[in-house]
């Protein structure tokens, strides 16, 4: 088995935060919607129902805590978690805090096209942000 | 607490396959994909995040298996596993077989617009094939 290595277009999109037990905390590219993603670092996994038995209450616990972390600090409406992994395939968890007020609302936030990156010192406030929030 | 109840318009857009554990398994009315939902029948549950720790091992099992289960019937390319309900608030997870050919890849099912319910045979048909599944 070979080791844990990013996928190119996941460290291509996202700005890493923290690393939890089992997975890395990342800061999604798209300043239109607060947005993690969690990826577990193991190699060689696809699919959710392929991460080894012994870690899954550990990854299912780091979800739980980036969910309740970030609904708390951006005051969302609801929370929107997936793992789709149809264009990257390596295992990620999509985190995303959803307002009504969004732009996609009420429809997910992948039929609203284009990301819209972040400004350098809004990046920069927002891995703050979470940085101490996961550091709490 | 109030007792749990099957938010009507689930009731209206699935049909019943089977219940698991804590989970009750229905089948998505949309012809164009292999689409499971996954309701812990738990009184007001909106958040992934919010299922009690005792059932939280048991839900996630519950989904894994329907991803397996789903995954092999369907011979699946990728699966995708979400958590959204921006639409209807009681928690479902949708549990949805990806196929390279079908109609919306590589973009999530939710870009492609209004669902297309199954004939009646077709219906009974998938039923009957995951039912096998399930009692396996």
């Amino acid at each position: 088995m070979s080791a844990f290595q990013l996928h190119d277009q996941l460290a291509k999109d996202s700005f890493f935060v923290s690393k939890l037990g089992v997975s890395q905390v990342r800061l999604n590219n798209d300043s239109r919607f607060p947005w993690l993603i969690l990826i577990p670092e193991l190699p060689n996994l696809r699919e959710l129902h392929e991460i080894p038995d012994d870690l899954q209450p550990s990854v299912y616990q780091e979800i739980r805590r980036c969910s309740i972390l970030l609904g708390e600090l951006t005051k969302a409406d609801k929370m929107n978690i997936a793992a789709l992994g149809n264009l990257v395939p390596q295992l990620h968890i999509h985190i995303i805090a959803r307002k009504h007020h969004d732009i996609a609302w009420p429809q997910p936030v992948w039929t609203k096209g284009a990301s819209v990156p972040f400004k350098k010192d809004e990046q920069e406030n927002m891995v703050g942000e979470l940085l101490k929030q996961f550091e709490q």
